[in-house]
């Protein structure tokens, strides 16, 4: 949790609800995980009051009280939730982030992180959309709507299925990773 | 989130579980906020593994898949869940806080802050248990049982009843808080 600026190289995974960021991430995240890299990860809720539980809820009755900044913490884990007057940019919060090698960001559309965009075919919010239309930096694209890999193959972006996680994880990996990078 | 020391006066409630210290933070927590103090608060668990969900579970799905560290981040807050090597001392948590006036500390033997100990009369945890046994620095003794009380009294230790939220308040924030303190 240093304030220090960080270079910890940090890949965002942008599309609508329901294509799929989450399960991809868990993917992608135990792939990494397996391999030796530490990973952090950030996800971005876009509306205000998401809920949190602990277990006893002890803290959350805390939060419900009016405290500012509700710390839990254990032996092996420590949990911080704090009130925001604004909503921080994802590279003011990827700036406290230390101690990984990795970090991979689920939402955040038109931050200037390198971007992995999602588009599947039996999501209802991604027809009709468009291929870097969210103003990032689109580093590949993850999908199984043809339209749309026909377009990442014209614009010479990199290209995978939702179910290459080895080879995605390998182009993280290739990517931000590598000594020769 | 600074990592600079903190000057944030802190005062602890050590008590055995069940003895009601969640209840009394949570109203004095009430009563403070609506003094016009900024609180934080820290809640120690003893045990490992304690589980956070939040709404969706996504970054219950990070964590799982191995995140060492998930933020979790909307327009009004920011959570945060560390995995720990070792466990931090509450000084060390302390000192990352910012932007409140008075934190409150639930739990935590043996520290060094100003603690407040609990006593409850219905509490079988209780039973036999010796005022400042724990190892901390008592400002102060909530209890509803005969024998701690004349013991607080015999030690010169301020005392109140679970009840005296109103009392407590100002006993925290007359100690803490006053500019002539």
């Amino acid at each position: 949790m240093s304030l220090t600026d960080t270079s910890i190289p940090a890949v965002a995974f942008v599309g609508r609800s329901g294509s799929g960021k989450t399960t991809l991430l868990e993917k992608l995240i135990t792939e990494l995980v397996s391999r030796g890299i530490k990973v952090g990860s950030v996800k971005h809720h876009s509306h205000v009051g998401f809920e949190i539980d602990y277990e006893g809820k002890d803290s959350w009755r805390h939060r419900q009280a009016g405290s500012s900044f509700v710390v839990v913490a254990s032996p092996d884990q420590i949990a911080i939730v704090k009130k925001l007057d604004q909503e921080l940019a994802v590279e003011e919060i990827l700036a406290k982030m230390d101690a990984v090698d990795l970090i991979l960001v689920e939402g955040y559309r038109h931050s200037s992180l390198p971007t992995i965009e999602l588009f599947r075919s039996g999501n209802p919010k991604d027809v009709g959309r468009e291929l870097g239309g969210e103003g990032n930096q689109i580093i590949a694209v993850v999908t199984d709507i043809p339209v749309i890999e026909q377009e990442a193959r014209a614009q010479g972006i990199k290209l995978f299925k939702y179910e290459n996680i080895l080879e995605i994880a390998s182009f993280i990996e290739q990517s931000f990773l590598s000594i020769m990078a």
